[in-house]
């Protein structure tokens, strides 16, 4: 899907508060602006054909597998160049979920099966060539029982298991697969710098994998993919001095608030999440309240309309800051009234 | 191919000079790098999905058809995505060139043939479903007599013309045929902010087809393959008020006396480039040359061996500034005696 995902700022002026990306909302880091300044003169060269460099420090920091990394173009262009390698095969995805799953298969001809991640529990993927999870899950926050998925993993040898982690710093629990990608032979997980590091417009993320596939997957890539400063961007959060302020519990209790009070909103149902971003369910289609939130009070939030099994009524928000949350809770207060 | 290009200074320590990469040695716009520090605060906001904004600002101010230009992560994302849209078709290749055509046909099962481009004049074009031409030509210099190419164009409405303009700007001629496109049906542009510019590190090219060609071409990419500050440092390159120091004349000139100096030194041969860059065959093996350079003096050239057609002995030059110029040929002349 080219069109139709959050943070579609570009479409409209002067947004003052922005709730359609799910990016930490604490920003970018000060220390990574500065560096990334100073490597501004240095673009003058090109970067490393494989981004080898940072694949190899991401596998030092997080006790990975040599060769069990490969960077990509954001988390994005991981999905692509799965749904690539693998083309022609079957495919379970969760939903509602990201759409690039759906529409990386799609182009790459997949035979593709849709389950509720309701189900998850009883699904058997046996007949799958490929399962696409993410976990925890956007749009819902849901999050997929890391033990229950190891068991999966084990006992489907045969299927390729996709877990997507691009959230999962934005949770109070560790349901991460990334040091276990080392025991199977059919996990891969995708993981990425937008979310974390707040910097989706530098595109960089990277995958997890057997080397075996990582083998096979370079066969697809052309060289340069991943700009300089994306991989100085890396190298630089993954660095043994970086000063890390990030405060996921600040974060996830003012989720927690800013759900409740959402809920108490008349008209509005929420959804449950455990992570910084939810659903709601709203009095309203979807598509016309963002456009009069971007209207009249330059606030953003993303029409959830377009993600497969949910309504025309939902909506996706992303926790800001406790100022920013209140803005639009005045507002949909003032509305209900 | 994902090594063996020029500029692989990733692999070497401290180069002092580096005459391996094609790019404008009067480096990166000081504007243009403040431009880019402005906007780093700025990359917690995803880049536009496909970079319209910037493809219809080079349709404006090159006076191109609306429509017709594509924004791509590099112009070698170019030749990939042609490349996968005609997949198994056949593709004619002028030699010695790019070895990203090549790889791109590859990739794509296209069915090659090999045309040494001293046999351009006489070769028909007719069998073929695309034809892969770089025009000035990497890594000779060679230039395509831009009459001839409109008549081929022209006359074989049934064979795509592929025409990788990445280096046009370095000629004392206009040689592009970017504002011809829209009187063909079966001609692509590909060009370059790389080399111009200065800023390989970014990623930034585009190009230059019939709008119905880009219709079928969006269907093979995934959103967000460009990031943010590739998409600014455009924005800001084809602005108005762009203060553009770029002295071709001065480098041209520097690149002749550069060719004729090299050529006076015993035992190195020089085939006379127009542009910025040139092979030399060299008395050495060009892979043993550009390792004691490197090793010896910090100088890094471009083994020219992996080129197709090329041998063992030849290397490419770019022509640099001239007190750098002047420290490689005080290094030749002294082995050379």
């Amino acid at each position: 899907m080219i069109y139709g995902h959050g943070d579609d700022i570009y479409n409209y002026k002067n947004i003052r508060i922005n709730f359609s990306s799910n990016v930490n909302p604490q920003g970018i880091n000060t220390g990574l602006q500065e560096h990334l300044k100073s490597c501004i003169a240095r673009l003058n060269a090109y970067p490393e054909p494989l981004a080898e460099n940072l694949a190899r420090r991401i596998e030092q920091q997080k006790g990975l597998s040599p060769g069990s990394v490969l960077i990509t173009n954001g988390a994005v262009e991981a999905f692509y160049i799965l749904a690539s390698l693998f083309q022609k095969k079957k495919s379970l995805i969760y939903t509602p979920s990201f759409s690039e799953y759906e529409d990386a298969c799609k182009m790459y001809k997949h035979n593709i099966e849709f389950c509720s991640n309701s189900l998850f529990l009883e699904k058997n993927e046996k007949p799958f060539d490929l399962v696409w999870i993410c976990n925890p899950n956007n749009p819902d926050g849901k999050t997929f029982n890391k033990k229950i998925l190891k068991e999966k993993i084990q006992q489907n040898p045969n299927t390729l298991f996709v877990i997507d982690e691009a959230y999962v710093e934005f949770l109070n629990k560790n349901i991460s697969l990334q040091n276990e990608v080392s025991k199977y032979t059919n996990l891969v997980v995708v993981r990425s710098f937008t979310k974390r590091f707040s910097i989706p417009g530098l595109r960089l993320g990277y995958l997890v994998c057997p080397p075996e596939l990582i083998t096979n997957l370079r066969k697809k890539l052309m060289p340069w993919r991943i700009n300089s400063l994306a991989l100085e961007a890396g190298l630089y959060c993954f660095s043994n001095n970086y000063n890390d302020d990030f405060q996921v519990s600040e974060i996830l209790t003012e989720s927690q608030r800013f759900q409740i009070e959402i809920a108490q909103i008349k008209g509005f149902e929420v959804i449950p999440s455990e992570t910084s971003f939810f659903l709601v369910k709203g009095p309203v289609n979807a598509g016309k309240l963002k456009k009069k939130l971007a209207g009249e009070y330059k606030i953003l939030i993303r029409d959830a309309s377009n993600f497969r099994g949910l309504s025309e009524f939902h909506f996706r928000l992303s926790t800001q800051l406790p100022d920013k949350n209140n803005e639009l809770l005045k507002v949909l207060k003032t509305w209900s009234c």
